[in-house]
C-alpha cells in the first residue's frame, strides 16, 4: 500500500475521541488502520480543557478548515444536531470528499438529498454508526442481504427506552423514577424527548427501511408513540399473558390497495407486546437488536450495544476502513461500488395509519357488572375484529379491568370498535392500547 | 452499468438451485442481481431427472468447461467435499477468476494455500456461506469490525447438534433416539460423524478465528469433542444449576507464556454449559449464533438459520454481489480491496490443551459415604483448583453423584486433580467432564 488516507473530523465528543483513539493505536487491529492519519479536527471551543489524545495543533474552531484541507480525504461528522451538520456534509461532498456520519437525525430527514449529492459527486456517505451503535447492520443490509427480498424489519433501536422498560419489567419501578435514574446515570439526556417519545427510533427505522426496501421514506409519516404514558400495570398484565413490552420500530411490506407500482410499506414505532419466545423479547438493558426477515434467508438477528463511545466509534471506523480500502485501490479514479454506495432503486410509500395491520392489546376500565364482556365481545365481532383472548383482571376500587388481545386487524377497524366500546355505559375508559407481535 | 457478470457454477444441489433461483428472479431484490448471468453449470450426472429451473443447455458434466469458459467471471463452488473441490478452486484462481465457495472443509484445511494463490492472482475467494448459513458473519468480521481488537468468539455453529441438544433439554429424549429422528428429518446426514463429533464446528471456528485474529490457524490442533457421549443426566443437572448445554466453538486470546511474538490462542469445540442468561443460551433448534467480543465494540451477536438451501444461497449471493460490484467498477484492472480480500497479517499459534483456561463441570460417581466431599474438595484445593459449587445429587442404586463446578483454571490442573480423585477408594469414576462459561 502506498499512501496515508487523511481523516478530517467534525466534533471531538465521546465518539470523536473514541475514533481518534483507534486511529492512534493501530496495533492488534486490521492493518488498514495504520494507513489512516488524523489531519484536522473541528471543535466548538479550542480552549476547553480536555484530556488530549491528539496533537493540539490539529484542532480548529473552523469546520471549513477541516473539510477544505487538501490532505483530508474522508470527512467524519460526529458533531450531531441538524445544522450545521447537514450543511457541512453537503459541502464536503461538493468538495469531492467521502463522508462518514453517525448523525441519524440528519440522515433520516435529508438522506435523499445527501445521497443524490454524493452520487453526483462520485463519493460515499456511509452511516453504519447511525443505527444500532456498534452493531453491524447498515453494511449487512446493503451488502450481505442484497440477494433477498426483505419482508419485515423489527428492531429494538433505542437503548434509553429499552433500559427503562427492562427495569419496569424486572423491578416494577415507575416510568418517572426510572427516567430520573437513567438521566443521572447518563443513559438519558436532560431533554429526553427524542428518546422517550420514540422520535429517535423513528429516525432509525426510517433509515433501515430505506436500505431494506430500496426506496426513500417519508420520515414524518411514520406513526410514532413513545413510552412516557406507559403504565406499570400494563407491563404486569403483559407478563401474565406471556409477553414482554419493548419499544420497537417495525417496517413491513403492506398489501397493495392502489394501482400504482410504488411499494406500500407499513412503518410504525411504539411500545409493543412481544411473545416471550420472540427473539427480541430477551434483549435487555441498553442493548439493541434488529431482526430482519427476508426471502430466502429467513430470520436473521443482529444484537449488541446500541450506544456508547466504544461501540459507536467501532462503527465509524468500519465505514472509514471501507472507504479507505477503495481509495487505496485506486483513489477517486474508479467509479462507485454500487453495493457500498447503496442507492435507492424503487418507489415506496407509507400506508395510512388506519391501514396498518397489527395484533392489539387493549385495557378497558369497566364497571364490575355482569354481561360487560359479552357486550364488548359483540362490538368487536360486529366490527370484524377477531379476539385472541379476553381476560377480566381483579380490580378492587375502580370496578373491573378487562384486557383484550386481538388477532391481526387494521387499526381503522380497532379505532371504530373502540369508539363504540367507549360509548357503552359500563365502560369508563380505554386505559391502554398497544401493538402486539 | 455496462455489462453482465458471468457466473459459472460447480454443483447443482439444493444450494446451487437456490442460487440459480435468485439469479433468475431479480425482481424486488438488489438491482445488481439483474447484472448477473448464469453461464455454465457442472453437474455429476447430466441425465439425472431434476426440476430444471435453468436452461438444460447450460449443464455439463465437465467442471473444466465451467471454469475455462471465457464468459465466466466468477466461479461458484457448491459441490462440497475436499477433492476435486480444492483443485477446481485453485485452477479457477490460476485462470484469473474470483471464487465464491460454501466449502468450510476445504477452507478450514487449505485456506492459507487458497488465500495465497488468490492474492498472487489478484482475485477474491469469498466464503460467507461457509459459516453460519445465512447469517452475515464473515463479511462483518472482515469489514464492520476491522477497527476492533477481537478478544473472543463463542459460536453455536452446527445446526444438527443444536437441534439434538435443544430436544434433549426440552423433552428429555436420549441422544441415539434423537439422532435417528434428526436423520429421518434430514437435519443429520446418514454418516453424522462430522456434525456430532464436532468436526464441522471445528472447521468453522478455525475459519472465524483466522479472520478475527488475522493469522492462519492449524485446524488439526483444535481440541474437539462431540455430543455423542453426552448423557441426559448431565443436561438435567446443568438445568438444575442454571445452565443450558450447547455444542460451542470458542476461540480467545490466551496468555503469552513464550517470548516469541506469535499471538497465542485458545481454541476448542465441545459441549459446554452456558449460564441461562448468556446470549447464546436461548439459541434453539437448527439456529446458529456467533458472539464476538472486541475492543471497543463490546459484545455483538449474529443470529439466524445455520443451514438450509435458502439461507446458504443468500450468503453465496452476498459474495457474488460483492465481487460483481467491484468488477462493474473497473474489472480486473483495479487492485484488490484489502478489506474484502481479508489477508492474514500476523502469526498465531494454538496453546497446548493443558494450557486452556476454562470453568469446568465435573460429575463423579462415588460411594455414599461420609467425608467424600471433603476428600474431593481437599484434592482440588491442593491442585490449586478453586470450586464454585459442589452438590451431591440423590442417587439410589449406584451410591451418590457429586457435581462440581470450578472457577476458571487450566485444563492441566484439572486433569491432575481428576487423576488423583479417581484413585480415591470412594470414587467409582469421573462420569462427565464438560467446559462451562
Amino acid at each position: 500500500m502506498k499512501k496515508k488516507i487523511g481523516i478530517g473530523m467534525l466534533g471531538l465528543g465521546t465518539v470523536g475521541k473514541g475514533v481518534a483513539n483507534i486511529i492512534n493505536s493501530p496495533e492488534g487491529r486490521n492493518p488498514l488502520i495504520s494507513q489512516l492519519q488524523l489531519i484536522r479536527v473541528a471543535v466548538r471551543d479550542i480552549n476547553k480543557n480536555r484530556d488530549l489524545i491528539i496533537d493540539s495543533s490539529l484542532l480548529t474552531q473552523d469546520p471549513q478548515e477541516v473539510i477544505k484541507d487538501p490532505k483530508v480525504d474522508i470527512v467524519v461528522e460526529v458533531m450531531g444536531g441538524i445544522e450545521p451538520a447537514r450543511e457541512l456534509i453537503l459541502k464536503s461532498i461538493e468538495l469531492g470528499k467521502s463522508v462518514v456520519t453517525a448523525n441519524k437525525a440528519v440522515i433520516a430527514r435529508y438522506g435523499e438529498e445527501i445521497a443524490n449529492a454524493a452520487k453526483n459527486a462520485g463519493v460515499y456517505v456511509l452511516i453504519e454508526a447511525a443505527v444500532g451503535g456498534g452493531i453491524p447492520i447498515i453494511e449487512p443490509l446493503k451488502q450481505s442481504l442484497g440477494g433477498n427480498k426483505i419482508n419485515k424489519i423489527t428492531g429494538i433501536i433505542n437503548g434509553t427506552t429499552n433500559y427503562i422498560l427492562t427495569r419496569m419489567t424486572k423491578e416494577g419501578e415507575s416510568y418517572p423514577d426510572l427516567l430520573n435514574q437513567a438521566q443521572s446515570m447518563g443513559y438519558a439526556e436532560s431533554d429526553p424527548t427524542a428518546d422517550v417519545e420514540g422520535l429517535d427510533a423513528a429516525d432509525k427505522i426510517a433509515i433501515l427501511s430505506s436500505l431494506a426496501f430500496g426506496g426513500s421514506i417519508n420520515r414524518e409519516n411514520i406513526q410514532t408513540e413513545g413510552i412516557s404514558k406507559l403504565q406499570n400495570i400494563d407491563v404486569e398484565y403483559a407478563k401474565k399473558l406471556g409477553y414482554e413490552i419493548k419499544l420497537v420500530g417495525i417496517a413491513e411490506k403492506a398489501e397493495n390497495t392502489s394501482t400504482n407500482s410504488s411499494l406500500p410499506l407499513s412503518i410504525r414505532v411504539g411500545p409493543t407486546l412481544l411473545p416471550e419466545e420472540h427473539p427480541l423479547a430477551g434483549v435487555n438493558g441498553v442493548n439493541n437488536a434488529i431482526l430482519i426477515e427476508g426471502d430466502p434467508v429467513g430470520q436473521v438477528m443482529f444484537y449488541g450495544p446500541g450506544a456508547g463511545a466504544g461501540p459507536t466509534s467501532s462503527a465509524v471506523i468500519a465505514d472509514i476502513l471501507n472507504i479507505a480500502g477503495i481509495q487505496l485501490m485506486g483513489g477517486e479514479s474508479i467509479p462507485l461500488d454500487p453495493l457500498l454506495s447503496g442507492s435507492t432503486w424503487r418507489e415506496c410509500h407509507l400506508v395510512k395509519p388506519r391501514e396498518i395491520l397489527q395484533k392489539n392489546y387493549i385495557r378497558l376500565i369497566t364497571t364490575d357488572s355482569a354481561g360487560v364482556i359479552g357486550k364488548i365481545g359483540k362490538i368487536f365481532g360486529d366490527q370484524d375484529v377477531s379476539i385472541e383472548s379476553i381476560v377480566q383482571f381483579d380490580a378492587t376500587r375502580n370496578g373491573a379491568e378487562i384486557v383484550v388481545v386481538t388477532h391481526e386487524v387494521s387499526k381503522g377497524k380497532i379505532y371504530d370498535a373502540l369508539s363504540r366500546i367507549e360509548s357503552l355505559k359500563e365502560v369508563k375508559r380505554v386505559a391502554a392500547h398497544l401493538g402486539c407481535l
